[in-house]
Order: structure tokens, then sequence, then C-alpha cells
């Protein structure tokens, strides 16, 4: 097995090789003055069982075309078998019409990356599972939020409370419950009619006096992060922290976060950010490993 | 037949649909936060014939990962034919596995952008022809060479001697030549093995106290045709201009150009840019009303 880092993921896709102990094929890349991506493989993958590491997070389109680019030209030299690891997949929140005419961006990526190749998909923390029925070839998706709670246990925080601002993470933070002990609840999101603003329902948990950890999928933005802290400080919790797979970020959230009264925000390296403290190498080096490339 | 301009050509893609007196259909558009293109047929596109038309530009892949987002929904609504209009190509500079191991981004391209869906493809002043031939389905190049003639001719610059930067721009002078009639001939790019700057080779031309114009494909950086129009001036060329199918003007070329002494950049709408004073849309429009889409 010989495995590729993507120019998006090169410390995870490394970090990868060594728990398998393969031969890594580093990628030779830059971007032209006018923006285009230009990318070699330096080695050999003819005949060989490839695993390309690349993450799909902001600027999403660059990083999408250089896998697509990657697969191609693995394919294209002669690789027996391509599997890509997509540790964070852009565009699955876009998996549903639900305007007339709107694209299913999520659906057009599959088309081309496996029209690109590809023989087998891996991802981490997809934000809709179903997105993975969609594929043709076998695709399957990873937890970290064992991995995250890991980070707390060793941190001394067993018996915090687990949260999830949304429903739709109340399976991410049932995981995390089981290394914590701590109970687990979860928010509604809430949109401000008038202003857009994202707010959480307001709603009383026993938390008085304890540590309280919000995980969730992704950190995009952090509105919807920054208001579940606020609440839960205002409800009495000890220390607030926010955990999530996706350290995406965007522009202020790290500021908003903190600001809201959060202790900490623990992201994994899935995608690379000030925050990536927990890695996700060896979650998916055990996937490779355990069922094959 | 009906048109839909892209969020990357949407003067050019009306444009079209004026001079064609065809119905468009457009595309609401937007980029979410975290940079996330998300798009939307704005009508019906059904049983159609649909004709996207979409520049590759900076920022490419973001323009490419739309084209594949509109056509991909075109389809999938049940348009009955799609042809795209892609007035400058990006990526076709990458055509050839150059050192082993290196992506052929074009072939990449058109692996994908057929595996999305489309029936014919279109696009302006191609950097290689020969890349034509990597298509499956009908692909054809259109030249806005005599459109831009025509543009100097109409300024009274007809007599005025037409310039290829470099070799592969021979067969375009040509084309302008045939509407000026001041004959033509080309440069030879060089670069210098110490500094990497690009130059021009010193060669004499009959163009003292006459005006000449430096037509080239692209002018990205600006370094050729900067060095080109020096050169001329220093020969004693009372006036030079630079015109182009696809202005890219990456950085500071427009200032490095106008620096250098030229009167003029002039440039097309393949490409949305300060000097885009010549549409093509008569040309995209003759070609798909002559040849039927």
């Amino acid at each position: 097995m010989i495995v590729i880092p993507g120019p998006a993921s090169q410390d995870l896709g490394r970090k990868v090789a060594d728990t398998l102990k393969s031969r890594t094929v580093p990628v030779v890349f830059k971007t032209f003055p006018d923006g285009e991506s230009y990318l070699r493989l330096d080695g050999n993958v003819t005949g060989e069982e490839v695993v390309i590491v690349q993450t799909t997070g902001p600027p999403q389109d660059v990083h999408i075309m250089q896998l697509f680019l990657m697969v191609d030209v693995a394919k294209d030299l002669g690789a027996k078998k391509v599997t890509v690891v997509v540790p964070y997949l852009a565009y699955a929140r876009q998996d549903k019409r639900f305007l007339p005419g709107e694209a299913i961006s999520i659906e057009t990526f599959i088309k081309l990356i496996e029209a690109s190749g590809i023989d087998r998909f891996l991802t981490v923390n997809i934000h809709e599972e179903g997105v993975l029925n969609k594929f043709s070839v076998p695709a399957e998706n990873l937890s970290a939020m064992t991995l995250l709670a890991e980070y707390f246990k060793k941190k001394g925080l067993t018996g915090a409370f687990s949260l999830a601002p949304d429903q739709g993470a109340l399976e991410l933070v049932k995981e995390a419950d089981k290394v914590l002990n701590g109970g687990c609840g979860w928010l509604r999101k809430e949109r401000d009619r008038l202003t857009g603003e994202i707010g959480v329902e307001e709603k009383k948990f026993d938390i008085r006096g304890r540590d309280v950890i919000v995980f969730d999928d992704i950190i995009s933005t952090g509105g919807t992060i920054a208001a579940a802290v606020k609440m839960l400080k205002e409800q009495g919790a000890r220390k607030v922290y926010a955990a999530c797979a996706h350290p995406l970020l965007v522009g202020e959230a790290q500021k908003k976060i903190m600001q809201s009264g959060a202790e900490e925000i623990v992201g994994t390296d899935c995608v690379p950010s000030p925050v990536s403290v927990v890695s996700v190498a060896p979650l998916i080096a055990e996937a490779l490993a355990e069922r094959g490339i």
C-alpha cells in the first residue's frame, strides 16, 4: 500500500503512512501565478494499491480539483486500486433539492470523483450519513468523536456533560458520552426571523457547577456554538468546551466562540487549523488496515 | 434553444442570448461563508436544448466547479442536450506530461466535464488546438482575432504591423493581418537562465514610424508582451498596442505593459476585465446558429 499525502492534508497523510508503516509517494505541487494548480506524483504508483489523503476544506474547489488531478494521474500511471480519504467532505450539506432548479452539489461531486476513477471512498463525520448511499463504489464514514472525547478524558474531564448544539449531532454526543459518562442532551437551532442570527432554544440542563462539552461535526462561522456556550454559562456551567471534527472556523469564528465564554476549542486535523490538536490518523489507519484498501 | 449565462460569464451569456434572440434561464448563485458555491437554475430546462456560457478564468477552480454543477443540474432536470461554451479554457497549457508523474490537467478537466454530461463543447482561442482531439463529444475552437483586428481597423489602424510574441501565436497574427494588411512577424520567447525573467529575442522588423499590434491568445503576467513592446518601441515603432483573446492580467500585468510603452491593451470578454472592450458574443452566437446547438 502506498499513501499519497495530498496538498491539503500533508501532515495527516504522512501520519497515516507512519501509522501503517507504508511507503509514501510525495506530491510536488504549486500554484501558477494565474491560480491554476500544478501537481506531480514524485514516485512510482504503477501496479500499486494507492491511498490518497486529501481534505476538501476551504478553499474547497481548489482542493477538490487537486483531488481529481491526483486520482486521474494515479490511474493514468497504472495504479491498481485508488482509495481516497477525504477527511472533511465539502458540499455534503447540499444533498437535497430544497428549491426547484438547485444543484445537488454533493451528487455532482460524487459523480465526478467516481468518474475520475476511484475504487473506494473514506470520510470522517460526514454531515449527512445518507450521502454515502449516493456512491457506487464502497464508501465509508468514520467518526472522530471517541478520539475527541478521549482528549477530554485525558484532561480529567470524565463526567463532563456532552451537548449537541442541534438534534443532528445527537448521535455524535452519544459516542462521546460513552467515553465521558456524564450524560448528554441536545439543543434546537433557532434562526431569528428578523435578524437572520442563529441562536439556540432556551433549554434547562442539570449542569450547574459542571463542565460541559459541546460536540458538533463542523464548526463553520461558529454562530450556533457561541450561542450554546453563552446559554450554558448563563445556566451556571463551570467550564464549557467546544469540540468538533471539522474546525473550518470561518472568519471570526474562533474569536466569537472564545468571547462567548468557551474555555477551549478542540478540533481534529481533518481540517488543519490552529485548534487541530486531535489527529484522526489512527482512525483512518485502522480502517485502512482492518478492512484492507 | 435556451442560454444559461453562468456566474463567470453573466454579461457575455446575456449578449449571446440577445444576439440569438434566445430565452435565457438565469442562474441564482452565491458563495456560502465557508467558500462553497451554491447555484440554482431559475427556470425550466426540461426537454430543452441548453447552452451554458461559463468562462474558467481566475478563480479557475471555482468557475470550473460552478460549470460542473450547472451541467449536472441541467441534465438532472432533463435538458435534452447541453452545449457548454467556455470562452477561456483553464488548464489548456497543461496538455502534456513534461516530467514523469505530472498531472495532465486538461485531460482531467475533459474527462470530468464529459462525465458531467455535456453533448458539445465550444471554446475560443484555445492555447493548444490539439487539446480538442482529447474530447469524445464534438468540440470546436473559435478565434477572436478577426474581431480584435476589426476593432483596430475601426480605430484607423489599417496597415499596422501585426506581431506574434512567440511562434505559437503566428497563426493568430495571420488572421489579424488579413484584416489589417500591414504584414506580420513573430518573436521567440527567451527565459533568462539566471533571473528566470521572460524576454524576447532581439529581432529587427521594418516598423520604424509604424504602428504595431502584438497579438496573443492570453495575457497572463504580461512579461512577454511587456518585453516585446519595449523592444518594438526601441526599434522606432510609432504606437504599440497589445491585444489578446484572454486578458487574465494577473497581478501588475496591466501596469507592466503600459509602463513598457504600450498605447493600449485590448482584450475580449472571454475573460471579463478592465480591457475587455471587444465582445465575442457575435462569434459564439454565429457558431451556435450556423451549426445548431
